[in-house]
Formats: C-alpha cells, sequence, structure tokens
C-alpha cells in the first residue's frame, strides 16, 4: 500500500493514528456484521497497511471490535442526558430522536450486535451492552423522579428498554419504513401506557405517574393520547 | 467408570441411550450456565463413561447443548398453545403461568441462553430462540384475532415478548422473590396498557382492543385493571 509510505501518514501521532484506525473500524462496523469485516477492510479504509493495524491493534479484529463498541457505547450513553426540565414525555422524546439516529446511524451493526451469536461476542461485548442498559435506565429513573426505585418500577423500566430494543431491531429488519417520529411517538406511549397500567397495582408507581401528570401540558404527548383514548374508554366502561 | 460395564448399561437401544444423555445434559444445562458443564459432568450425570458420550455426541459438549436448547424449545413451543376458548386474557394468564414454570425450571440455563456471550452461542442457537419468539408471536395473534397483523400490532406483539423475556431475567436474577402469579399478572396488564395506548393511534390495533373487550368479563383481568384505573383516569382528565 503506497499512502502508507507517503509523508502524511509519518506525521500522524501514536494517538491520532490510532483514533484513525478506530474512526475507519467504527465506519466498517457500523454497517456491517462484524463477520463482513475484515483486517483488510480496515487497513484499507484507514488507508494503511495491514501489519501497521496490528501494530495498534496486536489483538486484531477482536480488539478493533471492542474498542469501537465501547466508543459506540460512550456515544449513546451520551444520547440519553437531557436537562431536567419541562415535561417528562417530551424529554423522553428528545431522548428517543437521539437513539434513534444512532441506530439509523449504525443498522447493521447494532443488529448483529443485538442478535447475538456473533463470533466477536464474548462475556466482555455483553457487559458494554449491559452498561448501556443500566445507563439508560438509570437515566429515565432520574427524570421519573425514582433514583432508587422498588421491584416494581425498575422492572417496568428495564422491560420498557427491552421493547425498545427489539422495536428498533424490527425498524431496521423493516428497512426503517416506518418514519423515526412515529415510532418515537409510539414508544413514549407505549412506556405511559404501561406506567398506567402498573400504577393500578404497585402504589410507588402510582406516585410516579401522579408525578408526571402534573408536569405534563395540556396540549402534550399525554393529553393527547388521553383524548384520543377516550372512545375506547367509552366501550371498556361497558365492563364496568 | 465401572457402571459403564453394568448389565443394565448394555440393554438401552441407541435411541434410548441417546436420550438418557440428552436427559442428563438437560438437567445440567437447566441450572448452570453452559461454561460450568464439561462433558465429564454429562457422561458423571448420566452413569456412564466419557468416550460413550462421544460416540453418541461426536461433536462434545456443542452438540450436546444444542440438542438440549432444541429439545428445551420445542418444550416451550408446547407451552405456547392454548384453546382459543375464554377471554383472552385468561388464556394469556394460562400460556404465562407455563412460561414461567419452563423459567422456573431452567433458572441459570435460561439466563445464560438469553444474556448472550457464551461460549456455545452460535447463529444456530440464536435461530433456535428466534424460533421460539416467532412461535410466541404466532400464537398470541393468532389469539389476539390477527393472523396478518400490520407493522404496528406485529411490533406492539414482538415487543411485549421482548419485554417478557426481560422481566423474566430479571425475575430470575432477583431469586424469583416476586411470586409467580403476580409477575403473571402484570405481564398480562403490561399487553392490555400497551394493546390499548396502541389502539389511540392504530385503526387495526383499536378493532383489535374492541374485540377482546367483548370477549372480556366483568370480572375478568380488564375489568378488574379498569376499576383499579378510574381513580387515576380522573386525575388524567385534568389535563384535558
Amino acid at each position: 500500500m503506497t499512502s502508507a509510505a507517503s509523508p502524511a501518514y509519518r506525521r500522524l501521532s501514536v494517538e491520532e493514528r490510532r483514533g484513525q484506525l478506530l474512526e475507519a473500524a467504527l465506519g466498517l462496523f457500523a454497517h456491517r456484521a462484524p463477520e463482513d469485516v475484515s483486517l483488510d477492510d480496515v487497513a484499507e479504509a484507514a488507508g494503511v497497511s495491514r501489519p501497521l493495524v496490528y501494530r495498534y491493534f496486536p489483538g486484531g479484529k477482536q480488539q478493533l471490535y471492542e474498542a469501537a463498541l465501547r466508543s459506540s457505547a460512550d456515544a449513546l450513553n451520551r444520547c440519553f442526558h437531557e436537562p431536567a426540565e419541562g415535561p417528562p414525555t417530551e424529554r423522553l422524546g428528545r431522548v428517543l430522536d437521539r437513539y434513534l439516529a444512532f441506530v439509523d446511524g449504525h443498522d447493521a451493526g447494532f443488529s448483529a450486535l443485538l442478535r447475538g451469536g456473533s463470533v466477536v461476542e464474548t462475556s466482555r461485548t455483553t457487559a458494554i451492552v449491559d452498561e448501556v442498559r443500566r445507563e439508560a435506565a438509570g437515566q429515565i429513573l432520574h427524570h421519573l423522579g425514582a433514583e432508587r426505585p422498588g421491584p416494581r418500577l425498575a422492572m417496568l423500566v428495564r422491560t420498557w428498554i427491552a421493547a425498545v430494543e427489539a422495536a428498533s431491531l424490527l425498524w431496521l429488519d423493516e428497512e426503517k419504513r416506518l418514519p423515526a417520529a412515529e415510532l418515537r411517538d409510539w414508544l413514549v406511549d407505549h412506556l405511559v401506557g404501561v406506567l398506567v397500567v402498573s400504577a393500578a397495582g404497585d402504589p410507588e408507581t402510582a406516585g410516579t405517574v401522579r408525578g408526571l401528570l402534573a408536569r405534563e401540558r395540556p396540549d402534550g404527548p399525554v393529553a393527547d393520547l388521553a383524548r384520543r383514548l377516550l372512545p375506547l374508554a367509552d366501550e371498556a366502561a361497558r365492563l364496568l
């Protein structure tokens, strides 16, 4: 690879070179399953030789994958941070917009990672994925005002996160045909629905829902959902 | 292993012997992570020699694991079958009772399988897990009267299944402290909640919910949930 001997090639510091290789790996792992990315692909994308990649990442593809995953996990964790201001469903909507943009930008890599069974999957990679889930749960509980949730509320949030992951995978499978904004709104409604039914059986969740309702706007997503549900509520009332 | 030479040992047919080894493997893989099960353990549990295990399962632990997983997947698929009679939430409750009994009886193995990152995990094992998810989704859609669901209803059912898996893992993590019947009721309410909020934005789901309401009983889970939600509905009404 002649570019490997160019003057530009020599000028990069160790950290810059490492960053450049990681960037190339990230770009490849985002849109392909790890099985479909070779060290030669990374070298080619970075415009360097294969031995040079090995010099920076002696663990080869596995090490590059884990470094790329670590970097993606950090980016995803940053998506979850949202100021605790305004109606909670609107905050959640903004977080979901950033999350879905991330999923969109890492489609094949995201699918391969969450589907499992990949050759690069290890207890280290699953620990990173779990850390992201815990971070997401912590942020949601923070906005719900429940930093130390009881078992029901903790389970509710973790199961909703699992539902978001499953919905994201289906969205990718269906070539993102559903507009991201519709998926976002449905996921917000989904959390509201589960919070409400759980409130019926758990005093802590009922208190959380009361706190949420107090912070929602008459023209916000919860009021809109309630308005759209009125006809069904009438039908359900026949059961009572 | 002296028992390997006993007369009883010789009397088993090829199929019986294979079944006996699989049974021993199933018992071990149910309550331990695959990493913590050796071929020697299987041989010891079956009361045979290690070479005999290899004769029936030349692929060793991987082959035994996949055979045990196949057998467990078939058992789980059978759990999902329920006559299409009576209120749908009561049918779902019975399916969940059987599912949670299965989870309870396969605790460590179930956790290890769904958490991923295990050495025995391959594209074959993830394909088996996905097949079980598809079977579960098909059965639920059958009971919802939506064999050919639109994208929203299909997504709803798949995300609820993901939520059930996540809830099951948390239940196991917390040493099954929550009574299984409470978890079952919460999961039923969870599906009802998501169906209802989705009905607000999707005519197909609204039709499905109307069909469900018509088949529920005044003393059944949906009516009970609606009754418990009345106080919150009053508070939400203030938003309108």
